[in-house]
């Protein structure tokens, strides 16, 4: 199952800035790592980044920028982490310019101790949970 | 084989910036992909961002936050791309806070098709083709 | 006379990024740097980034993050030289939470020598040359 | 009085980044702000990002990226404000490539209201009150 905007769950428009650019004049692959997640769990997982008793932080990621490229696809979701998978998609493609993925352990505020999700983040993150996809 | 500080080829000192820091308090893993390899490119491999007719561009790239999650550990020098290996150790530690890599294609700077690498650029990288590294 | 939305002659959005906030959990002042002014050169000013024989770099900047806080007011349009002011508004907001303003020396792209700029890159900054503002 | 480094109080190295460089090949103007102030603030003046009781928040900020540009130089010390000149030297360089300001005020940390500075803070900081400077 290749990866396609029909099969995208949600949706986020970017503006670039000037300095996502490097000396090559194209967007740098650092970048593609500042978009995206806490947008989602924050939408749709009751996440609130100064309040909520736990944090996710992220413990790994991972960016396509060719198509090419070979890593192992990855979509889950446990009771104290997720992985999500991100698609770029320049407008008006369908085929993404870059896929990628992140996996968040969610954490103890104070202890920093992994611990389970609450059932509404639990919840809110289950829309993700597609078929795993090959690229 | 673990990665540890002595098996490390090349260091670089980084001070790290107050917006490295996230509303965690901590260095945000996208900071991470900020950091290094053009600089080993300049240094060992004969590369110059501005005149080179070859240039480097990241295809792929991954990063551990956690020592317990699981990639592929990689390292790999072909004709026209090349893998490396990045860990980033805090001051005094042996042990790496984070490990990564970066899978870079060599361009033609003008028309953006692959082309292989000149022999002082190869032979640069060869420092790098370690044996790979179990996390 | 007040800066507010109504006199604002070009609107851009932008969607924050995670990073864009710091360890205050707002967004740090570094990140309106990073906004804005060359999108206007290229849509209004004729400016290609990567072809025009002269490119715009700032000489000079600041940034008002407190209403109250004083700096002379500047938009000028010389023969070389262009001085913007910049508003930051929140979606609904009438009056700006930041104002700042930089200024664009045109330099030679190869010599990197001051040069008067283009024709119609003075007509497209024409629409900016508004009367001073007071704060 | 020009500002050189012999007149600098005090110094920071920092190792620059691929992505600090913007298309024209140089240093982009935003960098600049997101180098040095806290660095100085927690070393020298008792502040603790994470536990203080106070925060210091830039109200504004202005660079000089052409020594030939005008902006009235700042350095003071009030009760629950304070303004820095930074400047930024190339290695072997005794004229700063680019000279600036920040001015922080002092609030509390919950109701982010303007309090004045502790007194080990204010001791801290009183090493900056310099003459000041003419560019």
């Amino acid at each position: 199952m290749l990866r396609r905007r029909e099969r995208t769950v949600d949706f986020l428009p970017y503006r670039t800035r000037w300095l996502d650019h490097d000396q090559y004049a194209h967007i740098n692959n650092s970048v593609y790592y500042h978009l995206v997640v806490n947008t989602y769990l924050i939408k749709h997982a009751h996440l609130s980044p100064t309040t909520s008793p736990l944090i996710g932080l992220v413990v790994s990621s991972f960016s396509l920028f060719s198509l090419r490229s070979r890593f192992p696809p990855v979509t889950n979701l446990g009771s104290s982490s997720v992985t999500y998978e991100v698609a770029v998609f320049e407008e008006g493609t369908e085929q993404p310019g870059a896929v990628g993925g992140y996996t968040h352990v969610f954490l103890d505020r104070e202890t920093r101790k992994s611990a389970p999700m609450p059932l509404d983040t639990r919840a809110g993150l289950a829309g993700l949970a597609s078929p795993t996809c090959k690229l």
